[in-house]
Protein backbone atom coordinates (compact mmCIF):
# COMPACT_ATOMS: atom_id res chain seq x y z
CA UNK A 1 0.00 0.00 0.00
CA UNK A 2 1.72 3.22 -0.71
CA UNK A 3 1.42 6.09 1.68
CA UNK A 4 2.18 9.41 1.72
CA UNK A 5 1.33 12.54 4.07
CA UNK A 6 -0.85 15.01 2.24
CA UNK A 7 1.30 16.06 -0.33
CA UNK A 8 -1.13 17.00 -3.04
CA UNK A 9 -0.61 15.37 -6.52
CA UNK A 10 -0.09 17.23 -9.35
CA UNK A 11 -3.42 17.57 -11.58
CA UNK A 12 -3.49 14.83 -14.46
CA UNK A 13 -5.52 16.16 -17.54
CA UNK A 14 -6.63 13.09 -20.11
CA UNK A 15 -8.37 13.75 -23.28
CA UNK A 16 -10.58 11.50 -24.51
CA UNK A 17 -10.04 9.90 -27.79
CA UNK A 18 -13.36 9.32 -27.56
CA UNK A 19 -14.45 12.67 -29.23
CA UNK A 20 -11.40 12.49 -31.47
CA UNK A 21 -11.13 11.45 -35.12
CA UNK A 22 -10.44 7.73 -34.75
CA UNK A 23 -9.10 7.57 -38.40
CA UNK A 24 -6.37 9.90 -37.28
CA UNK A 25 -5.26 8.64 -33.53
CA UNK A 26 -2.03 9.86 -33.67
CA UNK A 27 -2.59 12.61 -35.10
CA UNK A 28 -5.03 13.15 -32.32
CA UNK A 29 -2.21 12.32 -29.79
CA UNK A 30 0.20 14.54 -31.20
CA UNK A 31 -2.24 17.30 -30.96
CA UNK A 32 -2.35 17.43 -27.03
CA UNK A 33 1.19 15.70 -26.46
CA UNK A 34 3.23 18.45 -24.21
CA UNK A 35 -0.08 19.70 -22.85
CA UNK A 36 -1.35 16.65 -21.32
CA UNK A 37 -0.35 13.71 -18.93
CA UNK A 38 -2.80 10.52 -20.14
CA UNK A 39 -4.78 9.86 -23.53
CA UNK A 40 -7.74 8.13 -22.16
CA UNK A 41 -8.91 4.99 -23.85
CA UNK A 42 -12.16 4.36 -23.65
CA UNK A 43 -12.87 0.18 -24.79
CA UNK A 44 -16.47 -0.97 -25.07
CA UNK A 45 -17.30 -4.16 -25.46
CA UNK A 46 -21.05 -3.65 -26.45
CA UNK A 47 -22.18 -5.94 -23.51
CA UNK A 48 -21.10 -3.93 -20.00
CA UNK A 49 -22.16 -1.01 -22.09
CA UNK A 50 -24.34 -0.19 -25.06
CA UNK A 51 -21.83 0.87 -27.73
CA UNK A 52 -18.25 -0.66 -29.46
CA UNK A 53 -15.35 1.45 -29.18
CA UNK A 54 -12.04 -0.03 -29.14
CA UNK A 55 -9.36 -2.75 -27.92
CA UNK A 56 -5.86 -4.08 -28.01
CA UNK A 57 -5.22 -4.06 -31.65
CA UNK A 58 -5.44 -0.28 -30.96
CA UNK A 59 -4.01 0.17 -27.76
CA UNK A 60 -1.06 -1.34 -30.00
CA UNK A 61 -1.01 1.17 -32.44
CA UNK A 62 -2.06 4.01 -30.14
CA UNK A 63 1.45 3.10 -27.56
CA UNK A 64 3.39 2.70 -30.86
CA UNK A 65 2.20 6.04 -32.03
CA UNK A 66 2.45 7.98 -29.10
CA UNK A 67 4.63 8.98 -25.96
CA UNK A 68 1.86 9.77 -23.55
CA UNK A 69 1.32 7.57 -20.87
CA UNK A 70 -2.28 5.37 -22.34
CA UNK A 71 -5.25 5.50 -19.78
CA UNK A 72 -7.29 2.52 -20.55
CA UNK A 73 -10.93 2.54 -19.13
CA UNK A 74 -12.53 -0.90 -19.61
CA UNK A 75 -15.69 -0.72 -19.90
CA UNK A 76 -16.67 -3.93 -20.66
CA UNK A 77 -17.44 -7.03 -18.75
CA UNK A 78 -15.52 -10.11 -17.57
CA UNK A 79 -12.14 -7.62 -16.96
CA UNK A 80 -10.65 -10.70 -14.79
CA UNK A 81 -9.83 -12.01 -18.83
CA UNK A 82 -9.06 -9.11 -20.99
CA UNK A 83 -7.82 -6.34 -18.65
CA UNK A 84 -3.92 -7.94 -18.36
CA UNK A 85 -3.77 -7.91 -21.91
CA UNK A 86 -3.68 -4.04 -22.04
CA UNK A 87 -1.26 -3.90 -19.20
CA UNK A 88 1.10 -6.33 -21.53
CA UNK A 89 0.89 -3.61 -24.35
CA UNK A 90 2.15 -1.02 -22.26
CA UNK A 91 -0.63 0.92 -21.08
CA UNK A 92 0.16 2.92 -18.08
CA UNK A 93 -3.23 2.40 -16.48
CA UNK A 94 -6.00 -0.11 -16.83
CA UNK A 95 -8.67 0.64 -14.86
CA UNK A 96 -11.87 -1.83 -14.45
CA UNK A 97 -15.32 -1.96 -13.75
CA UNK A 98 -16.37 -2.45 -10.05
CA UNK A 99 -19.64 -3.85 -11.51
CA UNK A 100 -18.05 -5.64 -14.20
CA UNK A 101 -15.51 -7.63 -11.70
CA UNK A 102 -15.79 -10.55 -9.68
CA UNK A 103 -12.74 -10.27 -7.15
CA UNK A 104 -11.61 -6.41 -8.04
CA UNK A 105 -8.44 -6.64 -5.48
CA UNK A 106 -6.91 -9.76 -6.55
CA UNK A 107 -6.94 -8.35 -10.27
CA UNK A 108 -5.62 -4.95 -9.19
CA UNK A 109 -2.70 -7.19 -7.80
CA UNK A 110 -2.42 -8.83 -10.73
CA UNK A 111 -2.02 -5.31 -13.34
CA UNK A 112 0.37 -4.22 -10.31
CA UNK A 113 2.64 -7.29 -10.88
CA UNK A 114 2.22 -6.19 -14.83
CA UNK A 115 3.87 -2.87 -14.35
CA UNK A 116 0.57 -1.27 -14.80
CA UNK A 117 -1.32 1.28 -12.92
CA UNK A 118 -4.34 -0.37 -11.12
CA UNK A 119 -7.76 1.26 -11.11
CA UNK A 120 -11.55 0.92 -10.30
CA UNK A 121 -13.92 2.58 -11.93
CA UNK A 122 -17.61 3.01 -10.18
CA UNK A 123 -20.36 3.70 -12.45
CA UNK A 124 -23.24 6.58 -12.06
CA UNK A 125 -25.53 4.06 -10.00
CA UNK A 126 -22.66 2.43 -7.87
CA UNK A 127 -22.27 3.84 -4.46
CA UNK A 128 -18.41 4.56 -3.62
CA UNK A 129 -19.23 3.37 0.11
CA UNK A 130 -19.21 -0.21 -1.37
CA UNK A 131 -15.93 -0.09 -2.56
CA UNK A 132 -14.02 2.13 0.07
CA UNK A 133 -12.12 -0.68 1.55
CA UNK A 134 -10.83 -1.71 -1.44
CA UNK A 135 -8.78 1.62 -2.33
CA UNK A 136 -5.73 0.66 -0.90
CA UNK A 137 -5.17 -2.13 -3.71
CA UNK A 138 -5.40 0.67 -6.55
CA UNK A 139 -3.22 3.89 -7.48
CA UNK A 140 -6.82 5.18 -9.36
CA UNK A 141 -10.66 5.32 -8.34
CA UNK A 142 -12.47 6.82 -12.07
CA UNK A 143 -15.51 8.04 -10.50
CA UNK A 144 -18.39 8.45 -14.01
CA UNK A 145 -19.83 11.49 -13.56
CA UNK A 146 -22.61 10.60 -16.69
CA UNK A 147 -23.44 6.83 -17.34
CA UNK A 148 -20.73 5.05 -18.74
CA UNK A 149 -21.25 4.21 -22.36
CA UNK A 150 -21.14 7.19 -24.79
CA UNK A 151 -19.43 11.00 -24.97
CA UNK A 152 -21.08 14.03 -25.05
CA UNK A 153 -22.84 13.39 -21.97
CA UNK A 154 -24.30 16.63 -19.18
CA UNK A 155 -22.47 16.61 -16.22
CA UNK A 156 -24.15 15.21 -13.50
CA UNK A 157 -22.74 17.54 -10.10
CA UNK A 158 -24.47 15.30 -7.78
CA UNK A 159 -22.48 12.71 -8.39
CA UNK A 160 -19.40 14.46 -6.60
CA UNK A 161 -20.42 13.83 -3.46
CA UNK A 162 -18.91 10.19 -4.23
CA UNK A 163 -15.75 12.02 -5.20
CA UNK A 164 -16.18 13.87 -1.79
CA UNK A 165 -16.44 10.41 0.19
CA UNK A 166 -13.62 9.03 -1.80
CA UNK A 167 -11.33 12.09 -1.19
CA UNK A 168 -12.29 11.80 3.12
CA UNK A 169 -11.42 8.95 3.13
CA UNK A 170 -8.25 8.63 1.19
CA UNK A 171 -6.95 11.69 3.53
CA UNK A 172 -7.69 9.87 6.39
CA UNK A 173 -5.97 6.28 5.61
CA UNK A 174 -3.17 8.17 4.11
CA UNK A 175 -3.37 6.70 0.60
CA UNK A 176 -1.69 7.97 -2.24
CA UNK A 177 -5.14 7.58 -4.68
CA UNK A 178 -5.78 9.04 -8.07
CA UNK A 179 -9.48 10.25 -7.95
CA UNK A 180 -10.39 10.84 -11.94
CA UNK A 181 -13.61 11.97 -12.64
CA UNK A 182 -15.18 11.08 -16.45
CA UNK A 183 -17.86 12.46 -17.99
CA UNK A 184 -19.24 15.89 -19.04
CA UNK A 185 -16.18 17.54 -17.79
CA UNK A 186 -15.79 20.96 -19.27
CA UNK A 187 -14.33 24.77 -18.69
CA UNK A 188 -17.93 25.30 -16.83
CA UNK A 189 -17.88 21.61 -14.71
CA UNK A 190 -13.84 21.58 -13.74
CA UNK A 191 -13.49 23.47 -11.16
CA UNK A 192 -16.49 21.95 -9.32
CA UNK A 193 -14.74 18.58 -9.77
CA UNK A 194 -11.20 19.57 -8.48
CA UNK A 195 -12.85 21.52 -5.39
CA UNK A 196 -14.65 17.89 -4.64
CA UNK A 197 -11.31 16.21 -4.46
CA UNK A 198 -10.97 14.88 -8.10
CA UNK A 199 -6.96 15.48 -9.60
CA UNK A 200 -7.24 13.99 -12.83
CA UNK A 201 -9.41 14.52 -15.15
CA UNK A 202 -10.43 13.24 -18.61
CA UNK A 203 -12.32 15.47 -21.06
CA UNK A 204 -14.00 14.21 -24.41
CA UNK A 205 -15.62 17.13 -26.24
CA UNK A 206 -13.95 19.99 -24.14
CA UNK A 207 -10.81 19.42 -26.04
CA UNK A 208 -11.10 17.90 -29.38
CA UNK A 209 -14.30 19.89 -30.05
CA UNK A 210 -11.94 22.74 -29.51
CA UNK A 211 -9.89 24.72 -32.08
CA UNK A 212 -6.76 24.01 -30.10
CA UNK A 213 -6.97 21.01 -28.38
CA UNK A 214 -3.40 21.62 -26.44
CA UNK A 215 -4.60 25.36 -25.95
CA UNK A 216 -8.03 23.28 -24.08
CA UNK A 217 -5.78 21.09 -22.17
CA UNK A 218 -3.83 24.25 -20.60
CA UNK A 219 -6.89 25.91 -19.89
CA UNK A 220 -8.50 22.87 -17.83
CA UNK A 221 -5.46 22.28 -16.04
CA UNK A 222 -5.19 25.88 -15.04
CA UNK A 223 -8.84 26.12 -13.76
CA UNK A 224 -8.38 22.89 -12.15
CA UNK A 225 -5.23 24.27 -10.40
CA UNK A 226 -6.86 27.34 -8.94
CA UNK A 227 -9.80 25.02 -7.65
CA UNK A 228 -7.66 23.07 -5.85
CA UNK B 1 -33.83 -11.69 -55.66
CA UNK B 2 -30.89 -10.08 -58.22
CA UNK B 3 -31.08 -12.76 -61.14
CA UNK B 4 -28.09 -12.30 -63.82
CA UNK B 5 -27.48 -14.95 -66.39
CA UNK B 6 -24.30 -15.82 -66.04
CA UNK B 7 -22.30 -12.81 -66.57
CA UNK B 8 -19.26 -12.91 -64.37
CA UNK B 9 -18.66 -10.10 -61.96
CA UNK B 10 -15.31 -8.20 -61.73
CA UNK B 11 -12.95 -9.14 -58.54
CA UNK B 12 -13.54 -7.33 -55.64
CA UNK B 13 -9.76 -6.70 -53.45
CA UNK B 14 -10.93 -6.09 -49.76
CA UNK B 15 -7.75 -5.18 -47.82
CA UNK B 16 -8.75 -6.03 -43.84
CA UNK B 17 -7.62 -2.93 -41.74
CA UNK B 18 -7.03 -5.60 -38.81
CA UNK B 19 -3.47 -5.47 -40.37
CA UNK B 20 -3.22 -1.77 -40.83
CA UNK B 21 -1.41 0.40 -37.96
CA UNK B 22 -5.05 1.86 -36.42
CA UNK B 23 -3.40 4.97 -35.53
CA UNK B 24 -3.37 5.73 -38.78
CA UNK B 25 -6.32 4.19 -40.59
CA UNK B 26 -6.94 7.37 -42.77
CA UNK B 27 -3.25 6.93 -44.08
CA UNK B 28 -4.23 3.04 -44.43
CA UNK B 29 -6.96 3.49 -46.33
CA UNK B 30 -5.51 6.53 -48.62
CA UNK B 31 -2.35 4.16 -49.59
CA UNK B 32 -4.57 1.36 -51.49
CA UNK B 33 -7.54 4.19 -52.63
CA UNK B 34 -7.55 3.59 -56.60
CA UNK B 35 -6.46 -0.20 -55.96
CA UNK B 36 -9.10 -1.18 -54.55
CA UNK B 37 -13.05 -1.81 -54.42
CA UNK B 38 -13.85 -1.81 -50.72
CA UNK B 39 -12.06 -1.93 -47.10
CA UNK B 40 -12.41 -4.69 -45.03
CA UNK B 41 -13.42 -3.33 -41.42
CA UNK B 42 -13.43 -6.46 -39.38
CA UNK B 43 -15.66 -5.79 -36.10
CA UNK B 44 -15.01 -7.52 -32.94
CA UNK B 45 -16.89 -7.50 -29.58
CA UNK B 46 -14.64 -9.54 -27.35
CA UNK B 47 -18.14 -12.01 -27.11
CA UNK B 48 -18.52 -13.58 -30.73
CA UNK B 49 -14.95 -13.56 -30.81
CA UNK B 50 -12.63 -13.48 -28.48
CA UNK B 51 -11.11 -10.09 -29.61
CA UNK B 52 -12.15 -6.89 -29.47
CA UNK B 53 -11.18 -4.49 -32.70
CA UNK B 54 -13.42 -1.25 -33.26
CA UNK B 55 -16.86 -0.31 -33.81
CA UNK B 56 -19.21 2.38 -34.48
CA UNK B 57 -17.22 5.28 -33.70
CA UNK B 58 -14.17 4.03 -35.99
CA UNK B 59 -16.73 3.40 -38.83
CA UNK B 60 -17.90 6.83 -38.57
CA UNK B 61 -14.63 8.57 -38.83
CA UNK B 62 -13.49 5.93 -41.47
CA UNK B 63 -16.38 6.76 -43.60
CA UNK B 64 -15.69 10.82 -43.18
CA UNK B 65 -11.78 9.82 -43.84
CA UNK B 66 -12.22 7.79 -47.24
CA UNK B 67 -14.70 7.09 -50.46
CA UNK B 68 -13.44 3.78 -50.68
CA UNK B 69 -17.11 1.73 -49.52
CA UNK B 70 -16.66 0.16 -46.22
CA UNK B 71 -17.14 -3.90 -45.94
CA UNK B 72 -17.96 -4.08 -42.18
CA UNK B 73 -17.91 -7.95 -41.19
CA UNK B 74 -19.52 -8.20 -38.26
CA UNK B 75 -17.67 -10.53 -35.61
CA UNK B 76 -20.50 -10.25 -32.86
CA UNK B 77 -23.34 -11.00 -30.66
CA UNK B 78 -26.93 -10.02 -31.39
CA UNK B 79 -26.71 -8.83 -34.65
CA UNK B 80 -30.71 -7.77 -34.72
CA UNK B 81 -29.33 -5.09 -32.15
CA UNK B 82 -26.37 -3.68 -33.88
CA UNK B 83 -26.36 -4.79 -37.44
CA UNK B 84 -28.41 -1.69 -38.40
CA UNK B 85 -26.73 1.02 -36.76
CA UNK B 86 -23.92 0.40 -39.78
CA UNK B 87 -25.77 0.70 -42.32
CA UNK B 88 -27.06 4.24 -40.73
CA UNK B 89 -23.31 4.98 -40.70
CA UNK B 90 -22.44 4.25 -44.00
CA UNK B 91 -21.23 0.95 -44.69
CA UNK B 92 -21.68 -0.28 -48.35
CA UNK B 93 -21.58 -3.73 -47.22
CA UNK B 94 -23.09 -5.37 -43.44
CA UNK B 95 -21.78 -8.73 -43.34
CA UNK B 96 -23.15 -10.78 -39.93
CA UNK B 97 -22.54 -14.20 -38.81
CA UNK B 98 -25.11 -16.80 -39.22
CA UNK B 99 -24.04 -18.31 -35.66
CA UNK B 100 -25.04 -15.17 -33.92
CA UNK B 101 -28.37 -14.36 -35.80
CA UNK B 102 -31.73 -15.62 -34.55
CA UNK B 103 -33.47 -14.70 -38.20
CA UNK B 104 -30.52 -13.89 -40.71
CA UNK B 105 -33.19 -13.56 -43.76
CA UNK B 106 -35.22 -11.19 -41.60
CA UNK B 107 -32.51 -8.95 -40.92
CA UNK B 108 -30.63 -9.03 -44.60
CA UNK B 109 -34.34 -7.52 -45.78
CA UNK B 110 -34.01 -4.86 -43.36
CA UNK B 111 -30.35 -4.16 -43.78
CA UNK B 112 -31.32 -3.96 -47.93
CA UNK B 113 -34.25 -1.39 -46.54
CA UNK B 114 -31.55 0.75 -45.32
CA UNK B 115 -29.57 1.33 -47.93
CA UNK B 116 -26.52 -1.24 -47.31
CA UNK B 117 -25.32 -4.94 -49.43
CA UNK B 118 -26.30 -7.60 -46.98
CA UNK B 119 -23.76 -10.32 -46.24
CA UNK B 120 -24.01 -13.08 -44.09
CA UNK B 121 -20.68 -14.81 -43.46
CA UNK B 122 -20.09 -18.55 -42.02
CA UNK B 123 -17.09 -19.92 -40.04
CA UNK B 124 -15.01 -22.60 -40.01
CA UNK B 125 -16.76 -24.87 -38.32
CA UNK B 126 -20.41 -24.38 -39.89
CA UNK B 127 -21.53 -25.78 -42.78
CA UNK B 128 -22.75 -23.67 -46.08
CA UNK B 129 -25.05 -26.34 -46.47
CA UNK B 130 -27.36 -25.15 -43.89
CA UNK B 131 -27.81 -21.63 -45.29
CA UNK B 132 -27.67 -22.32 -49.17
CA UNK B 133 -31.83 -21.96 -49.10
CA UNK B 134 -31.51 -18.14 -47.31
CA UNK B 135 -28.41 -17.02 -50.24
CA UNK B 136 -31.34 -15.13 -52.31
CA UNK B 137 -31.48 -12.68 -49.64
CA UNK B 138 -28.25 -11.84 -49.40
CA UNK B 139 -26.30 -10.00 -51.76
CA UNK B 140 -22.60 -11.50 -50.06
CA UNK B 141 -21.96 -15.06 -48.39
CA UNK B 142 -18.14 -14.75 -46.73
CA UNK B 143 -16.94 -17.49 -45.96
CA UNK B 144 -14.46 -17.91 -43.17
CA UNK B 145 -11.16 -19.20 -44.46
CA UNK B 146 -9.55 -19.41 -40.92
CA UNK B 147 -10.83 -19.49 -37.78
CA UNK B 148 -12.35 -15.92 -37.02
CA UNK B 149 -11.10 -13.63 -34.33
CA UNK B 150 -7.70 -12.87 -35.56
CA UNK B 151 -5.42 -11.87 -38.72
CA UNK B 152 -2.46 -13.53 -39.59
CA UNK B 153 -3.62 -17.28 -39.53
CA UNK B 154 -2.68 -19.55 -42.09
CA UNK B 155 -4.92 -20.15 -44.91
CA UNK B 156 -7.08 -23.71 -44.81
CA UNK B 157 -7.70 -24.82 -48.47
CA UNK B 158 -10.24 -27.62 -47.24
CA UNK B 159 -12.48 -24.57 -46.71
CA UNK B 160 -12.79 -23.74 -50.21
CA UNK B 161 -15.20 -26.74 -50.41
CA UNK B 162 -17.29 -24.55 -49.41
CA UNK B 163 -16.91 -22.11 -51.78
CA UNK B 164 -17.58 -24.75 -54.60
CA UNK B 165 -20.68 -26.07 -53.15
CA UNK B 166 -21.94 -21.92 -52.47
CA UNK B 167 -21.04 -21.25 -56.18
CA UNK B 168 -22.48 -24.29 -57.86
CA UNK B 169 -25.98 -23.31 -55.99
CA UNK B 170 -26.01 -19.82 -57.03
CA UNK B 171 -25.02 -20.69 -60.59
CA UNK B 172 -27.77 -23.20 -60.58
CA UNK B 173 -30.24 -20.44 -59.08
CA UNK B 174 -28.88 -17.62 -61.31
CA UNK B 175 -27.98 -16.01 -58.04
CA UNK B 176 -26.14 -12.62 -58.18
CA UNK B 177 -23.89 -13.91 -55.60
CA UNK B 178 -20.69 -12.21 -54.04
CA UNK B 179 -18.46 -14.90 -52.76
CA UNK B 180 -16.24 -13.60 -50.12
CA UNK B 181 -13.03 -15.39 -48.94
CA UNK B 182 -11.49 -14.19 -45.85
CA UNK B 183 -8.46 -15.24 -43.73
CA UNK B 184 -5.13 -16.13 -44.93
CA UNK B 185 -5.24 -15.09 -48.41
CA UNK B 186 -1.92 -13.77 -50.32
CA UNK B 187 -0.02 -14.35 -53.30
CA UNK B 188 0.29 -18.03 -52.70
CA UNK B 189 -3.39 -18.56 -51.83
CA UNK B 190 -5.48 -16.37 -53.91
CA UNK B 191 -5.81 -18.34 -57.21
CA UNK B 192 -6.99 -21.25 -55.49
CA UNK B 193 -9.77 -19.09 -53.97
CA UNK B 194 -10.85 -17.67 -57.25
CA UNK B 195 -10.34 -21.32 -59.10
CA UNK B 196 -12.96 -22.51 -56.38
CA UNK B 197 -15.42 -19.46 -57.16
CA UNK B 198 -14.80 -17.10 -54.75
CA UNK B 199 -15.30 -13.23 -56.46
CA UNK B 200 -13.97 -10.94 -53.08
CA UNK B 201 -11.08 -11.36 -51.63
CA UNK B 202 -10.21 -9.64 -47.94
CA UNK B 203 -6.39 -9.50 -47.46
CA UNK B 204 -4.51 -7.87 -44.28
CA UNK B 205 -1.23 -9.10 -43.69
CA UNK B 206 -0.32 -9.48 -47.77
CA UNK B 207 -1.56 -5.98 -48.33
CA UNK B 208 -0.32 -4.13 -45.62
CA UNK B 209 2.43 -5.88 -44.37
CA UNK B 210 3.69 -5.28 -47.80
CA UNK B 211 6.45 -2.48 -48.68
CA UNK B 212 3.69 -0.72 -50.99
CA UNK B 213 0.39 -1.93 -50.13
CA UNK B 214 -1.66 -0.60 -53.44
CA UNK B 215 0.84 -2.60 -55.50
CA UNK B 216 0.15 -5.89 -53.65
CA UNK B 217 -3.20 -5.53 -54.15
CA UNK B 218 -3.05 -4.95 -57.97
CA UNK B 219 -0.56 -7.99 -57.88
CA UNK B 220 -3.61 -9.70 -55.90
CA UNK B 221 -6.49 -8.91 -58.41
CA UNK B 222 -3.89 -10.07 -61.27
CA UNK B 223 -3.85 -13.33 -60.01
CA UNK B 224 -7.02 -13.62 -58.80
CA UNK B 225 -8.56 -12.28 -62.35
CA UNK B 226 -5.64 -14.73 -64.46
CA UNK B 227 -7.50 -17.77 -62.05
CA UNK B 228 -10.99 -16.73 -62.66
Amino acid sequence: MAQIEAAQADTVIAPSLLAADFARLAEAAESVAGAVDWLHVDVMDNHFVPNLTLGPPVVKSLKAATDVPLDCHLMIEDPERWALGYAELGAHNVTFHAEASADPATLAKRLRSAGAKAGLAIDRDTPVEDYLDLLPEFDTLLIMTIKAGFGGQAFMPELLDKVRTARRHAKAGHLELRIEVDGGIAEDTIARAAEAGADAFVAGTAVYGADDPAEACRRLRSLADAAR
